[in-house]
């Protein structure tokens, strides 16, 4: 007990270790700093190469990877040539697709099947699944029988499933085995084991799956005691065509830090581990964020030309919604020829809609993506946002009223505009809930049409509302 | 190496396990199904109170939670009463904020007291700090001195900072033990370490931190060897106020499963793990996600009024913006009056640039989140941004020349609209890369102020523009 506390306290700070990270390093140790990358691109450009080699001597794959991307193309492209016997081949595997495409475009398939060698399988798989499909068969010639092999199995599962994500490196042991057994093994098999692993899969005589065991667990045990009695009480499998969003799901709600991986005929093929999965979390939400802001994927390091293209059916499709709004005010054209005020204040209806959807649209999509709006709570949740839209919708109605006394002094004008406000705000609650629950429940992403549905709902309703009152009662 | 492909080969696939999981479990084993949920429900309507003890009695804590979310309040407060002595205190740790503060203001301080204290560490002070100032205090009181102790130092230090995330459990042990001391010691003291580790601290004869030990690393090496050259090559250290996000970004870089935390002084004084972090990075993806849709957070269970007056606010400033549009076309209204196309006209160029410009905007934000955007590309991104903008406002220039000439039969009507259109699309690439990096430096959120902000000038120099032009040029 004496030496427990003894450990456990009072540690001394000390400063060395922070700078032992390296002059590369920001001051909250995260990536390298901009001065860095600056000094680096500045060498650059006078071809001062060996002091380049020499700063980038003993520099992590992650940092290598913010520096490459911070460069230019040309420069990106210079860098890794200099730096080529230097960089560690998972640089590669943190590159953004554009920048890899880039370097690989302008790099012989034999160096490209180096760095692919080098990777562990899932990496690897993840590197070569993006490539083009001839580049892709270059590059295969070049592997060694055992990666080509793994590679070619790995693409056979579907893309964002399990199969892909998984690393065919585990450790798994019988079910009869006592700690002292198992640890005894670890250590004699120890060249053979994955680098890394967390858990220990334990199998039947049969060689079923029947549970796993923490490693913290496993080392707190007494030699004799039975490795099956460390089991946890949850046995999960991960079936291998599981697509990546549900087996990201199951590791937040269960805390694992690995899970095996089990193909159709139940063998335990393979091991997904958390940092994957943080991974996986990291680019779903990328995509719903990017996919509401209208773009499908970040194409920040795409060249201009295939960035334009990218954005313009996005655009496209909201120029179409746009002349839908044009159609409709067209209808009332004699309307707003006779009060033109009209057409000064039917935009502030239609953009109160458009908000006030896109604030309920977010929330909803959210919660079908945390599963926390299900089936089982639609309606109640539909029949909120009509009620918080229909509310805000009063106030702000009420709110028109006053400011086009104010400003216009037309209370006739003030009432249209202000029900035209409440029909509006009200169906934009009630679309902004329903578009996305529909979507999902028909299979669409709810994230990236939901946008277009929406303010197609409240640009034509809030339109249609504002000059339609108007003609009825200004006219 | 047979012993080896004997347990690494061709496991079984067990259905039984799969089953084991419950009936409760959907098809994809995440979480209870709606089946289940409505099953519950029914029998609550029923008052089967003995049945509904009976099917729960082996509900996990996420799963029980997922439970509560979906009733209504009233059956919410009425399953708690019910299952009481069933729930696992972790399961209120699972519960979203609003959801949580409706249960405790129903139940009394001992029993919330029982739950907190029953928590880790963390998952304690993350309830407690949620709670109303005076709840509080009445909590605080019912709580054993040493968890009351532990939540109060946990609330000194800054809101999402590491502090308040770390655990106060970790296993540290002296340098210059050998691998079968550790062992040896770690199942002696297996009672007082944490549930769950997965990396033992190592530090000096004079306390200080030198570095951290994989377990698999432990568990595979000779009990002979002496501990310290099974230490990784970094050595992270988070200092206690470090900000969450920081946090998390330096356990994706490193993938890291846990990583120790040190006070101002220097003393270990915690760890997180990555579980913590996962929840962190899920919590700062729905952050930006709901800005970008502008809710400050999700309200997806927040009571009626308490949602309109969140909402309100965003919807205010944003009559304000749309007020500013009606200001501009005001000041038009002579020419609109002359040409009434151009009243159903002018949305549409509005409308492009405000879209075009949330693309911009959307993947600036995540850029900036990610690091991939900082100063030392900032210029490069915005200059591929005006270029981006400025081409495809082009493209739909020369688009709205084709439509208007087919609609209007006007020619200058078609060029004013195309000339427009290419002005506000490149204005809105420009401001799209532009408002999020000056607001970033500016130390303001670039998600939530950036699309108002944007939209304010995408609308006032697309109504500009297009008006102005038609003055100049039309009449």
């Amino acid at each position: 007990m004496e030496e427990e506390k003894e450990v456990q306290h009072a540690l001394q700070f000390d400063d060395a270790i922070i700078q032992q990270q390296g002059d590369s390093d920001d001051a909250d140790g995260v990536g390298p700093s901009d001065a860095f990358i600056r000094e680096i691109l500045e060498l650059l450009e006078n071809n001062y190469t060996d002091r380049i080699q020499e700063l980038c001597r003993d520099i992590s794959a992650p940092d290598a990877a913010d520096l490459l991307v911070k460069a230019d193309k040309e420069d990106r492209r210079e860098l890794v040539h200099i730096l080529e016997d230097q960089l560690d081949p998972e640089t590669f595997s943190y590159l953004d697709y554009e920048v890899l495409n880039d370097l690989f475009s302008h790099m012989p398939d034999p160096q490209i099947a180096a760095i692919v060698g080098a990777l562990e399988s899932d990496d690897a798989i993840r590197m070569v699944e993006d490539l083009d499909e001839d580049r892709r068969d270059g590059i295969m010639r070049h592997l060694s029988r055992k990666v080509r092999a793994a590679v070619e199995e790995g693409l056979t599962f579907p893309e964002e499933s399990a199969g892909r994500m998984m690393q065919r490196e585990f450790v798994a042991i019988p079910q009869f085995w006592t700690v002292g057994k198992t640890v005894d093994y670890l250590r004699v098999a120890a060249h053979a084991l994955p680098d890394r692993f967390y858990d220990i899969f334990i199998v039947d005589t049969m060689h079923r799956f029947t549970g796993a065991v923490m490693l913290n667990d496993l080392l707190c045990a007494q030699r004799p005691v039975k490795i099956d009695t460390l089991v946890g009480e949850e046995h999960v499998t991960i079936p291998v065509d599981m697509d990546r969003e549900q087996v990201a799901h199951l590791f937040r709600r269960k805390d694992l830090l690995s899970a095996p991986v089990i193909d159709a005929d139940g063998r335990l093929i393979g091991m997904i581990t958390v940092d994957d999965i943080v991974d996986v979390i990291d680019e779903l939400a990328e995509e719903d964020f990017l996919k509401l802001g209208g773009v499908t994927d970040s194409d920040i390091f795409r060249p201009t030309v295939a960035t334009v293209r990218s954005r313009f059916w996005w655009l496209c499709i909201n120029l179409f919604t746009a002349f839908a709004d044009t159609f409709v005010i067209n209808l009332f054209s004699n309307t707003i020829e006779k009060v033109i005020a009209l057409a000064a204040l039917m935009p502030v209806v239609a953009s109160m809609g458009g908000n006030a959807g896109t604030q309920t649209l977010a929330v909803a999509v959210r919660g079908i993506a945390t599963k926390e709006l299900t089936a089982a709570n639609a309606w109640r949740i539909i029949g909120k946002e009509l009620l918080v839209g229909s509310i805000n919708g009063l106030l702000f109605g009420a709110a028109m009223i006053g400011i086009i006394m104010f400003w216009y002094h037309d209370l006739r004008l003030g009432l249209v505009m202000a029900a035209a406000m409440i029909f509006n705000l009200a169906a934009a609650g009630f679309t902004g809930a329903v578009i996305p629950i529909w979507l999902d429940r028909a299979g669409f992403d709810p994230a990236h049409s939901g946008a277009v549905f929406l303010t197609t709902v409240t640009d034509i309703v809030g339109f249609f509302a504002f000059l339609g009152l108007a003609t009825l009662f200004l006219m």
